[in-house]
């Protein structure tokens, strides 16, 4: 099957992966998941959301929870380049009968919702209120020092359709896995905007759904660290998959699920993929070091479950290809 | 059942854990793995021995390893404080019927071999050829930087009489495993004489054989670091657990087997036993963060495999207690 | 001062700092240095020039070593977007009377030649040969795992002219370090295309002359080994600074001299500045943090020394303000 | 000048350093310091002594501030065998005109406190209060994740007296530094009871005064990053030397001060002595690798203040060979 070719030309400038706003049931035990045992910073907090962010990051927050009697994944929110990106998005939507809409939120600028063909949520900002980064306040880190979100990635059946979509939007193409042979279909794919690896992958399975979102961490002495915390502080079932190495992306990694199951991947190492030239790498669905170098299975729940995202049903993969993948 | 007290006045002093010997079939073959993979240096040759030490090893070797047709554990070197000691322990081994004989051996002063009543066979040196230790030689660390050999762990059916003809011998309990209730059985043992955790651990289960020897790492990142080598230079098949935070002696671990099988442990992390009222610590064997702090099950490989000693038949467990102990 | 606003739309498009090109009079010594003790993997050899490049890096070369009578930096290269941004590019410089001129090198596509108003010698391409990169060839790292080439800083006599040249090519600006007072002079800015802290970095001082070239490396255990191994092959007298962490983009860091005395900085850590609103940091030049947050002062040759460019005259700094501002 | 050589035989069992008294003027601000920046764990506190502890040990404490109106360090604690080394050390003590005498002491067993000839203040006990041990609680782990106390090091005036009298007390030497030439006097000696590189050494300058203690710290990344907590909490100041490599002992170190000014260092790395014929490593005194391996040099600080003992005057050194050996 032929590798989606994104444009150079997109219709409206996205930047990067910038924030999930989760819904949660129990916002304190989520808070104290992410702030005490994560080592996110709290920037705000009311009766019902808390923003957070990492280390590095200047903007207001990188992951929204709020409180909710269901647990979802509400939003996954991309940064684009300007106000008039906005508009473009908001044109490119209603050309391509795309249902979307501009919304108010605390901390950000003008806001726009919107529901991909597949049923994933996105929203896009163009401005988020700023704070000073805290790299350098290292008396406040915590847990596995998350310094910024990376990427999300996510279940969906219709998965060529959905990276035709996003190879449309401007994400390139870094790594895929792909049958073998004539007629073999990509299985999942890892495309970005900002220059490493990814920001959005896309993976064959039941959805739509999210997989997991990322942040990245400084090295792989944080997530070790992180994993001895849990397993000493009532965390270890939520110990899912790791730490270990990836084949694709060769991040070094920790799956770990939240106190509503919402999966988060602690991640260090990562590589440039900026130059025109940039070509991706190819994996075959039987190269097992695709998704462990190390050679340690993952469990069944991470080729699983997954995130829903609330009012969209899911639907089950298109085809039965080994959907054991996702990474 | 009781917890065994070691004695202050054994009959002879046994230093520490020395030197292991292996029977190799392939001698090539495990002096690459050791050498180059590993990082062991090489300190002597010939066409039928390799003798390999690590970096802060004062003594000739510390990991002998002999050309012979089939693979075995030949002995396990211990170090004992003077030359009047081997005499000692020769009388000792007399009056208790234990098969015993000086030898001699190359690069090692008089070496006294014996077979414990259990089939165990070990050998006894007061003095080695020394060499200066390699630590400021930093040009040429390889591998995971290998420090120094630090224990033994075998396999014993008759694990409590094993268990306590080392306590006779002075070894000290540091940690150990129990069935729970009033008439519990032990089923491992972490014994030392150096004042760390263990320089012997003895294990529940079919043998005489050796489970592992283990080699001290300076740090974490050096065995992730011998986990990439090994996933990328063809030992993926010998990267058996880990890596992964041991609940018992607090070690940062990874289990690799070499072209024979024989297991070896890379580890990291330890703590200081030597004051006279330090108690051992006592773990019920329905604790799953003995051996795994983290969660991740160890492999069936590791329960069940070990190498044999030469001449020596292996006898099944005494009893059927879970097995799945062995750190 | 006004701190310069770079151009969104720049005359061409300069994607990030690509490879450096150096004169040495021993070759033998210098590829003995960079591949043996610093890590990197020479792709090419011949009698006259060594190609090395950074594990990551899917480009032909990030380093080329060119066998010359006298040390110097022969060349700063840059990656352009494509083909026809060298031709833009080559329209810019004559539009502007700078010299300039294609020329042939092996391994590059068309490459552009020219040196800036302030006799910074640069080369731009938009291809270079490709090879499979080596982030999972983990049986070949050695030394300090260079990962790839992040960024040029150089000692300019006109130091903010020479910024501005450079924000009109899209350089951003993302920290700088200024004189207090209404009319404090910028004496040092750090400038990015690429989307971290910085491409190429300006500095106060005698020149044009090269400061320093810098390589990613994954992690501060990398560059802590390196210093061993500096320290136990002789070459301690070219461990000039550090390990340490600069204030300025938070880097850990180490400076050390090839045997040229060419500088080279091996860093780990960043963040991310692709987003439109990114603000540059200001440092004072009186906040000591800048340079070292940990308080040890840099040596002095590490303020003055630095690599002239061939045929450029070095001119003194307009200004005396105190220059131990170059990180 | 010849080799001390310690006893086999010594009067009584001294089994390792254990705990440092320290007298500080603000109590407050030095537990602030040791239990929230050094990250030692508080086992009690009351308005005038705080007992703190590192994650391994199982005693109630290893460091003992007590407010007092001057600075000064109260005493060097030492662990004997049993109790009746302790009355063993009373007669040594007093055939040997040794100023001693019992004392009650909280949560320590039988405690003799003696002044030694040269004017150490020292405590010997054979049983302290036990704790179980914090290292699973890695959730409780703070600052450079201290670990054990590990060694004393100290300033006498005459240190070749001062040297033979520990030797005599089975104190042995691992490695030394001495002048050149066929009368060098040692000017420096690392001294152990408990089988790694030192429980106490001993540095020719004024004294006796206490150069520092020192805690073991699991790795190096635990150092960098209390240099980075330090250096972002107000701590800038009270870093002197490090972070940094030591020829002897191999160790990777940082030197810290504390509000009163008593000197910390932490360090990780070591390696075992405890072979009969463990010879030690001579150092001349013209290898600076002695000090630091990676060349930075020590600031003049290090190399003359220290700690007082109460009530002990200070002598000057009774040579003036470069004292600078302290390590």
């Amino acid at each position: 099957m032929p590798v989606p070719q994104h444009t150079f030309d997109p219709p409206f400038n996205i930047v990067r992966a910038s924030h999930a706003v989760l819904d949660v049931v129990d916002l304190d035990a989520s808070r104290a998941f992410y702030e005490t045992t994560i080592g996110l910073h709290v920037e705000d907090a009311d009766a019902n959301t808390v923003y957070l962010r990492g280390s590095e990051e200047h903007q207001h927050h990188s992951l929204v929870l709020h409180k909710a009697t269901t647990a979802a994944c509400a939003r996954l929110g991309f940064r684009v380049g300007s106000d008039s990106d906005l508009d473009r998005a908001a044109s490119f939507f209603a050309a391509h009968g795309i249902v979307h809409g501009f919304v108010e939120r605390p901390f950000q600028g003008r806001t726009l919702h919107a529901t991909d063909p597949f049923g994933f949520r996105i929203e896009l900002v163009a401005q988020m209120d700023k704070r000073p980064h805290l790299l350098r306040r290292f008396d406040l880190y915590k847990g596995c020092h998350p310094q910024r979100l990376d990427h999300f990635n996510v279940f969906a059946p219709e998965v060529q359709d959905t990276i035709n979509f996003y190879a449309r939007l401007g994400f390139r193409l870094t790594e895929y896995a792909e049958e073998d042979g004539e007629n073999g279909r990509i299985a999942a794919a890892w495309m970005h905007r900002k220059g490493n690896v990814h920001d959005f992958a896309i993976t064959n399975g039941a959805g739509p759904r999210l997989h997991h979102f990322a942040y990245w961490v400084p090295n792989p002495m944080n997530i070790l660290h992180l994993c001895d915390v849990m397993a000493s502080s009532g965390y270890l079932a939520n110990m899912e998959r790791g730490p270990g190495r990836h084949g694709i992306s060769n991040a070094f990694f920790l799956y770990v699920r939240d106190p509503d199951g919402h999966r988060l991947e602690l991640y260090s190492s990562d590589y440039q993929t900026m130059d025109a030239d940039h070509e991706p790498l190819r994996w075959s669905l039987r190269d097992p070091r695709r998704q462990t170098l190390w050679g340690a299975p993952a469990p069944r729940s991470w080729f699983e479950q997954g995130s829903v995202f609330p009012e969209q049903e899911v639907r089950p993969a298109l085809f039965s290809a080994d959907v054991r993948i996702a990474d």
